[in-house]
Parts: C-alpha cells; sequence; structure tokens
C-alpha cells in the first residue's frame, strides 16, 4: 500500500476551527469511486451521512471493499469488515484501539487528532458519554504528546465576534414566563447587525435550556418569510415534540421544533392589575 | 477521634451551584479555635486565604496542630504537617492519594466530592494543568461512582438568567477596533434591568480575549461614581499590565485593571471619509 494512494475525503468542508489538525488541508471534497481499492468508512451509521450516497453510487454496492469503523449504536453495518464498537465516546476512541491492536504507532500528531475527536464528542468530559475509558485514553493521548492546549483553545474558546454579537442579542432578551417557558427570538434586522448568518445560533438553545427553573426553551427565528421555532428541555416530564406537534412540527421528546409563516414583532404585554377590595383610590 | 467532634468550615457561604456536594449544609462559617485538637487547611497557599488569620489569629502560631494539605506552588508550609503536591492539578487529588495511601475508602458521595474538586480546577480538562494524572484518576472516581452528570450540570450548564442577560449585553455591544482592541461596557442601569449584580460579571472578559484576533480585551463597569477597566490578553506579546500602569492600574501581565472617577457614556463615532479625487459629487 503506497502513501501516495491514500486520498482523504470529506464531503463538507473543515470548519474553520478545525484547520489546526495535521493534514486537515490534504482533505479533499470528491472522489473517483474507481481510482481506489479500499474505502475506510469513519463515524457514519448509514452511507448516506458521508454524503457520498448519491455522487459515489457505484462504491456502496461493492461491500466487501468497505471497512467501516463507527460508533453510533444506529450503524447499520454497510462494510465488508464493521468495527463499531457502541459503547466507545467516539469514533476516535475505536481507532486508537485498532491502532493498538495492529501495532500502529501513535505520533504526537495523531494523538492530537484522536484526542479531539473525544473532546469533541464528549463535549470535553461533560456529556453522560464520559466515560473512565474516555478519560483513560485521554489520558495516554496526553502522555504521547497530544496538543491540549491547541484543541481546548481552537475547538472551545474560538467565538468569532459575529457570534459572540449574535448570542448577545439571544441571552440579553430572554423572557421567562410563570410557568417555566423561556423564549428568546433574532430577527433578520439581528444578522445584519451582527455580520452574523442563521449557522451561528447553532448551539445557543442549548445554553437557553440550562437556565434554573426552566420547564422548556423555545428560540424563535426569522427565516425566509418564515418564523422557526427550536424547542429543547431537560426535563423528563415535558415532551417538546407534543408542543411542537400541535403547531404543525415536530422532533424529539426532547428537542423539536414548528415553523410558521410570518415575521417576528416584539409586544409590550400590558397586565391588568385588579384592584383590592379595601384599597384606597 | 469520634465524629461528632469534627466541624467542617469554610469563611464563605458555599456557591449555590455547589450545594448539590453531600453534606455541603453542615459547612459552618465560623469556629472557636480553642474547640479543637486538630486542624485540616485544604487549598489554601497562605493562612489569609482561609479568611480566618485575624478571627481565629491564636489558632496559626500552635503550628504543630495543623495539617496542610494543598497543591498551590506558593504554599507556605505553615503548618506542622505539610502535604503539598505542586504538581497536582487540584487538592482533591492530593486528598485522592492520601486516602489510597492511608486506606480510607472512597465512596460515591467522597468520590462526587473529589471529582468535582478536579473538573473546577482543570476547567473540566480545558486548563493546561489537565495532566494524564488527572485524567486518569477522574476516570477512577468514575468508576467508583461518582456523578458526573450532577457535576455537569450544576456546576458548568447552571447559569442563572439574570447573569446570562447581563452577559448577553455585554456580548452584544463589543466593538473591536482596527488594531484588535475589543471593548465592551456595562453600565449600572444594566444591572437594574437584569436584575443582576457585579459579582454575575465574573469570567465574562475571558470570553472577550477569547475572540479571534483580539489584541487584548476590556471590559468597562460603572461601581461606585467610578469606572472600573479589566483587560486581559492570550497574546505573548502584549503586557496589559503596562497599559494598566499608564492609566492609574496595575496587575500582571495577561490580566490587569485601573479604575477612574466617573460614569458610562455611549458615544456614537463620526468617521471622516475623505472624498476620492476621481469621485463624482
Amino acid at each position: 500500500m503506497g502513501k501516495e494512494k491514500i486520498t482523504m475525503v470529506c464531503a463538507n468542508k473543515a470548519p474553520e476551527n478545525m484547520d489546526f489538525l495535521p493534514d486537515v488541508q490534504k482533505i479533499k471534497e470528491e472522489f473517483k469511486t474507481a481510482d481506489h481499492d479500499i474505502y475506510i468508512v469513519l463515524d457514519s451509521g448509514d452511507k448516506f451521512i458521508t454524503k457520498f450516497h448519491e455522487t459515489n453510487a457505484d462504491l456502496w454496492p461493492q461491500k466487501e471493499k468497505i471497512i467501516n469503523i463507527d460508533h453510533h449504536p444506529s450503524n447499520q453495518n454497510f462494510g465488508g469488515l464493521n468495527i463499531v464498537n457502541s459503547k466507545a465516546a467516539s469514533t476516535t476512541l475505536v481507532l486508537f484501539h485498532l491502532f493498538n491492536r495492529i501495532g500502529i504507532e501513535i505520533d504526537h500528531q495523531m494523538a492530537t487528532c484522536l484526542l479531539t475527536g473525544i473532546y469533541t464528542d464528549t463535549g470535553s468530559f461533560m456529556h453522560s458519554n464520559s466515560s473512565p475509558e474516555a478519560m483513560r485514553v485521554a489520558g495516554e493521548l496526553l502522555k504521547k504528546g497530544a496538543n491540549l492546549r491547541l484543541i481546548s483553545k481552537r475547538v472551545f474558546r474560538n467565538t468569532p465576534l459575529s457570534t459572540m454579537m449574535l448570542w448577545g442579542k439571544v441571552f440579553s432578551r430572554i423572557k421567562k414566563n410563570s410557568q417555566g417557558v423561556v423564549i428568546s427570538a433574532v430577527t433578520k434586522r439581528d444578522y445584519k447587525e451582527c455580520s452574523a448568518t442563521r449557522e451561528e445560533l447553532s448551539g445557543v438553545v442549548d445554553y437557553l435550556k440550562y437556565i434554573p427553573g426552566t420547564k422548556y426553551a423555545t428560540l424563535l427565528t426569522e427565516e425566509n418569510g418564515h418564523v422557526k421555532s427550536s424547542l429543547r428541555t431537560t426535563r423528563d416530564d415535558v415532551d417538546v415534540a407534543k408542543i411542537a406537534q400541535k403547531l404543525g412540527g415536530g422532533g424529539h421528546v426532547k428537542a423539536a421544533g414548528f415553523s410558521v409563516k410570518g415575521r417576528l414583532e416584539e409586544e409590550v404585554r400590558w397586565k391588568v392589575i385588579p384592584k383590592k377590595e379595601n384599597q384606597v383610590e
């Protein structure tokens, strides 16, 4: 196997905050199926996840040429060889054990790549998939020279000004009602004022759901003549899918959404305070 | 040693987000020196850190009665017995090894407490003190039943609405000039509008310094007729202490501040755009 013939491909361009990963600039966005003998598919539960399911339709029937390495419980075992461990916190943990097993030495650059996978998939060890095993391997990768400073700086502390300003608008106008429903909203004008895009809102609604005393959180956003709503909850007794369904949407128990035609307009609510019986005028 | 005679003390009330720690409500805020024979001081580099240096002045000369357990390199070894490991990421790591050494069994509640110390002192394994050792012990504590879900929820995902709104105001009005100086400001009116206090700004300036392309970050706050400024940088070629000194303040190379009499007022700046020579009127 000549190194020259290996092609790294990903249908999406790597996000900017991942440009510190060794050799990331060598990743191509497309490939010809006929140019290769073996295809290693990583971190993809099904072929459509790769986004090459249509562009490289000739690849998938050649099952025996596919090595499928993953950690998603939903993995469809679409390869001739399927190395899938649904208990692993990240696919890079599966790779770590595979490398050890077949005797591939992990250098400091590989260690940085593998550790980045663990950090991102466990939310820097805050998600419930942060197993003792993930911790142990992270420690080993640090010993092998993984650059933690770079990972934590680039992956977790790298928010562009536009995103921070847009999130600031979301946070500064949060309303929480007496039932514990947290609402915030973003208008088209906000994107313009912050020089931001809709994509930069990704993840912000999760912060809203964590506000103490929140039943569920809703983020309203303007988009192509529609108002889109994202619903999130951390509570086990709340089903946001049901709420979204009533408004023509859908989703999961803890994360759902709906969309209605229209635009956002801030409304100042007036509350009637009834006069107490023995109150002096 | 009768359990009845053990008193847990801390000069400050435990912060609300730590109220999940087992027995935290048993911690007292004061004690009489004469009531005890042995004093175990944790996580304190010097006696003034405990804030009991004056209220319990009679304690400190009785050096032989003090067991000093810590991980700060600056520790003054003020005890008769000093168990100080400046390489440990947290004092709870020192305790973990001590418990193992002297045969104290770590149950799931103790594991939660010890793991909380590791998480907070390493910033959930994002600070540079996140050693392989800290990772390994964290894994062991998880195996012993430490409640990671509770720690990550209460310690890291527990921002009150008032804090989130106040941070939102800071983020939404960030300005970055052409030299990469990031500035934001908080007025007395902001605290009122968010039902927040000055203390809730703690940590926000650190987010500003991480904005890509930032030379240094400045947060201006109104306080008792003064405008206080906090300066932060991540760059090795910038000394914010020097900048603060010019304005009558001081501090460290990467974190400094100054204070001037006055109040904040937003200024809309007008920029003169010179007419190009061949431009049509």
